[in-house]
């Protein structure tokens, strides 16, 4: 007897799940149940890929990664992939990095799905603009410093700096910025216009993996400390006194310090 | 031969473990493995106590919970606590409703244990400013309705509606406000009064759990449709155009198409 005529075919559905920042124990236990029985994974490229393991070993595996430059898989390409596996293999995980509704297009997944009649559910992932400073002790709200934190793209559709960062740099708030990295000049100029050269910046490359690295700064410096530490993409800018909490930042505070009193 | 007297006396340590929004699943990997090697476990009470059953059976579960209105324990008797506990038992898991860090009072923990040598630190919840309307299918950010989501407390130290509000009302990001539900009236007058009435409102009660509830509606309805729905706290507040991609805005969207058509 033949056992692909034993196949059934399976009811089409599709999971997004949230992968987390990189390190894979980030990943929630919900996100586990939801691997361990999908047919098929579709997974982006800054999802730890130890994660595939969870997924039986006959499942498939397609990696969809879009990074900057490489455009081999576009939104309307992956929205085709996951209806078309669906359909021909049942359960798709669609396995995004961090949480698929930060930045991640994941609606436009869902709706993508509504609109061919496939179930599809959201199992939320740590998003790193909150995790990847809180890894490095920097909380993003903080009693008597922040009441409240603002998480911007810094690479918008039309590739400018959103008009967001020009509001937020008029405010208190803990502002993290996402995707920014090559966008860096230009936004602490935006901060620096708003006599705020000495507020606390960090920026952070590949938090939670063992790639990670931190530059910690103000608005005045941290162009030129990001570039001899050589930090890269993928990273995340975080501005707000929240980051003068960093250990690093001591020998900055105390600098200044020596400055205010000659 | 006396069983105590075989017991060694621990390296004190603490972890702060971000707990998720409720959902026992929403936990990361990286909790559950530091809930396995808790001798303590000193947790919120948002926290699902489900939870407690991954730590050691003989660990001790100390039950710290602030809630409004009951004040038993202050945050420095939970600072205390948590350092005799990690000097006298040795590993202290500090499990946390949400994310540590956002409005957790996280940092504050951290440095206390640092003012003891204690070590610490810290692994990343999934917060519920994030998740809980994710679960409920809306992304905080989508391409052309959103850039930005700005995370606000409800409820400052001095009581009042933070500043943030006021600032956030003028923009176009997503607003998540965390504990404002006792001050819905005034928040939904706040955008009133920059004339964004038919803004779309999300407030949602417990969510990712059994009592879960969700009211849709827009800032010049939403205080009447919470009361209507007997929507109690812990709830959450999603403020933008965001909102009206969830099914339930469909017919508000309808009703507010028909008036513009009379």
């Amino acid at each position: 007897m033949d056992t692909h005529t034993q196949q059934k075919i399976k009811e089409p559905r599709i999971t997004l799940v949230g992968a987390g920042p990189g390190d894979a124990d980030l990943i929630t236990i919900k996100g586990i149940k939801a691997l361990k029985i999908a047919d098929v994974v579709l997974y982006d490229a800054l999802v730890n890929e130890e994660l595939l393991e969870f997924a039986p070993e006959n499942a498939i595996k397609v990696y969809v990664g879009k990074r900057s430059g490489d455009h081999s898989f576009s939104q309307d390409a992956i929205n085709k992939l996951m209806i078309d596996y669906a359909l021909n293999y049942g359960h798709v995980v669609r396995l995004k990095g961090g949480d698929p509704f930060v930045f991640g297009r994941g609606f436009e997944e869902l709706d993508h799905a509504a609109s061919f009649s496939i179930p599809a559910t959201v199992i939320p992932g740590i998003s790193s603009s909150i995790a990847v400073p809180g890894l490095q002790q920097i909380p993003v709200t903080h009693r008597g410093l922040s009441e409240s934190f603002w998480v911007i793209t810094g690479t918008t559709t039309d590739g400018k700096v959103s008009s967001d960062v020009y509001t937020a740099s008029k405010t208190n708030a803990t502002i993290v910025v996402l995707m920014g990295l090559n966008k860096l000049t230009q936004i602490t100029q935006i901060f620096k216009n708003e006599d705020k050269g000495r507020l606390p910046v960090a920026v952070i490359q590949s938090g939670s993996t063992e790639n990670e690295k931190v530059a910690i700064g103000v608005i005045d410096t941290i162009v030129e400390i990001v570039e001899e530490q050589k930090i890269a993409a993928p990273a995340l800018i975080v501005i707000g006194e929240v980051v003068s909490l960093h250990p690093l930042f001591q020998p900055i505070r105390e600098f200044y310090d020596i400055v205010a009193e000659e």
